[in-house]
């Protein structure tokens, strides 16, 4: 009797107590690894664009994303090696190799002697198969920072050369921007050589469907005749337009196909960067949240593995400076709603308005326009300093063929549609400083398995380590 | 030998495995409770303080502050009830009771008819000691929201009167903006009123040494003849001047006097917010430096009681819609070193120089006085237009004795010191917005018992009640 009591005393005590008193079970390695990478969204850009959503059902708040809803909110700071601003070359690296280097370097150090190994190279080392992907053009600075090892960030044939020797098993974004080497007629077609080291070059999305099943390694860009150098803006997207969610996607499915080893991904979503760099902010918080349709991708993919996926979004710098009020303790994002197309493609609307009408535009012609276009005079009311500055902007840009045009980095606008804009932004009380980028510190948001290593005092450098640290890299 | 066999087995489990078995010890409630608020202190404000610091020790980079360090760190959103930005008033409710309110509302629901009850009240209910201070007025908006109920925060006698029906142990602060009901001459004057319900009033620290033994209840402001609204900025202190840090000193003394129940106790460093609504940087920067001060003697706090302090660092709203950076990839924030004094002050060093020479000054006199206080053509080289807005400035502070005034929310400035404030902010390449509000986020900085509550997604209504959680009332 005594004996029995003692086993099963003992047995209790085995059975029951022992296993529910490990510490929390060790967390399991982060198998699967999204890196999202908002070009230019600092804090205020997610912040403002949950207070867009809010304002356009008719309320004050916010309307969260999916990604600030992840169990870690934290913010990084971006400075580069000799920058108090960084660049997005010197930003990308840092976020690739967990190195500070000199702006306008892609993956070498700041002395441009040696070069600096991405997470994603850690990744490959590791067995996993990788994916480095973007809304932009594959060779722009923060994809390139994965693979590349360049002194600049215009050397896109360079970088572009670099891609196959990084070896990496799926590269997508809008094209390519400079596809020959027009200092030496004798180099490579970068396609030739994409070709020659066993990438399948695959172009839209029905390709995909044909071609991707039988590919080694690929390469997916736009269709044919599209724009190298970007995707369409998510406010200018039109049926059949490739998006950063099927990309996303696409990158997914091909990473996880006969592959029991996991994934390192980057998405990219880039032109958060373009927009703000035009102080355009319907189009900035329209990008947002196409990320975060992106971002949804990885989420449905972290829901079907939680204990092995990894999820980070980070920025690698703010843009632009925008400031969610100017000044009355209020907003009226609620105005950006009206806004049905980038300041780009409103400089397009205008310049075809011109053709179609031989250039001899009427004023009325305009207010027709920006009427249809931004909502001014019916949904946006303008004071009348607003309607003259317009106006002005109006008689400037038709004053002739050659008109000036107002250009910042990645785009030259009409001086109405950027004063258009400029007004619009102001009825909504949104702020820009510049058209350039700030020392503001980004967002970070983790969820999954390691997750909680990105709380705490982050700088941007600290990311790629961390990311490399919960996957075991 | 069987029964001892196993009866040795058991011991074994019993004695060497099972204590290891539980899970992390269950945390203590947080018996002491150190909760900041820097008001107007957005993210920018915190991290171009860090980078000026790291500036001034002629490098690129960051000087961490002390709470920037901990182990938690987020942000939070600051909408008000019916407004995109919020004012103070309803910041300090919502960081006060959880609870979003109408802008201009101290503790009271956005329809005026109850009120609400903060933190502080739920652990006066807890059998806490309670202090409130702050380096303002002590009936100014964010402290008013932890004891007082009204519908304005501009009702600054009535506020007055709510401070000892809450009851509080320990208030601190400036001094009383409103002493005296003016609309009422039978009212009671509010020292009195205190006197009367027990309250020892005193003023200055050589009194606080020689009375705070005695006292039951305490209300500390400072030394006769001070300014009422606020202790004088960091960057103006002269010798004997009261600080913030002073007053976080002796509210611990106090509050942990013959107490073992523990404390909650508010500390706001209420002139960051003064200096964003001037634009006035090397004064913000210089203000935050010096609430991190105030933070040292919490932390010096927590050193002894880790496990049962928690110390939560936060902001109302970030004020100004500071940006570091105006376009070039730089800063240049070192240049602010030079600046010996705040743009209030050197208001009045200029209405000085104007008095002691009769009003008639000359270009070079202006030129001395803004190289000795601002460094301005000694280290910090002007541009030919920046020294061309100089003298007009010049020309119209001294053009007749009642010049216009440059006004801001908390004071008036000469033309010349606010044109010589903007240009060196200028030149440090720190872009201001407006002098207003903003509804950019604010940061969350946490340590110690239940500060874990304060990852993942915050509004500014979460804190408190995360505090209430972590303390258990």
């Amino acid at each position: 009797m005594k004996k029995t009591f003692y086993l099963l005393l003992f047995a209790w005590v085995v059975v029951l107590i022992l296993p529910q008193c490990q510490n929390a079970p060790q967390e399991k390695k982060a198998k699967y690894v999204f890196y999202f990478i908002g070009d230019g969204m600092g804090v205020n850009q997610v912040n403002g664009t949950e207070m867009y959503l809010a304002e356009k059902e008719g309320r004050i708040g916010l309307k969260p994303l999916n990604f600030t809803q992840f169990p870690v909110v934290n913010v990084a700071t971006t400075y580069s090696r000799y920058n108090s601003v960084t660049c997005s070359a010197a930003a990308g690296t840092a976020l690739a190799t967990g190195s500070k280097t000199k702006n306008g370097t892609i993956g070498m150090d700041s002395l441009h002697k040696a070069p600096l190994y991405s997470v994603a190279v850690k990744a490959k080392n590791a067995g996993k198969k990788v994916g480095i992907t973007t809304s932009v053009s594959v060779d722009h600075a923060t994809p390139a920072a994965f693979y590349a090892h360049q002194p600049n960030r215009s050397m896109y044939y360079e970088i572009g050369t670099d891609l196959p020797k990084a070896g990496f098993d799926f590269y997508a974004g809008a094209g390519f921007l400079r596809p020959d080497n027009k200092k030496d007629s004798t180099a490579m077609n970068l396609f030739e050589l994409y070709d020659r080291e066993g990438y399948t070059l695959i172009r839209g999305m029905e390709e995909y469907a044909n071609q991707s099943g039988e590919a080694a390694k690929i390469i997916f860009i736009q269709q044919e005749g599209s724009d190298q150098g970007s995707l369409p803006y998510a406010i200018d997207r039109k049926e059949g337009d490739l998006t950063l969610a099927q990309i996303t996607e696409n990158a997914i499915q091909f990473l996880t196909r006969n592959n029991d080893n996991g994934f390192f991904l980057m998405v990219e979503g880039g032109k958060i960067d373009w927009a703000c760099h035009g102080n355009d902010a319907a189009t900035v918080f329209t990008e947002v949240v196409d990320m975060s349709e992106a971002v949804q991708k990885a989420l449905d993919f972290y829901n079907q593995h939680p204990d092995e996926t990894l999820i980070v979004i980070t920025a690698d710098h703010e843009t632009g400076g925008i400031v969610l009020g100017t000044g009355k303790y209020a907003l009226n994002l609620q105005a950006l709603q009206y806004q049905k197309l980038s300041k780009e493609e409103l400089t397009k609307a205008i310049q075809d308005l011109g053709k179609a009408k031989g250039n001899k535009i009427s004023w009325e012609d305009v207010k027709n326009l920006l009427s249809e276009k931004l909502g001014f005079w019916k949904e946006v009311q303008l004071s009348e300093e607003q309607e003259a500055r317009l106006k002005k902007a109006y008689a400037s840009t038709f004053s002739s063929k050659n008109a000036k045009m107002e250009k910042n980095l990645y785009a030259e606008n009409s001086q109405l549609a950027s004063e258009a804009i400029r007004i619009l932004d102001a009825v909504a009380m949104v702020g820009w400083t510049s058209g350039g980028h700030s020392a503001g510190v980004v967002p970070v948001y983790a969820i999954g398995a390691g997750s909680q290593l990105f709380s705490g005092k982050l700088d941007n450098t600290d990311i790629p380590k961390k990311i490399a640290e919960a996957a075991g890299y």
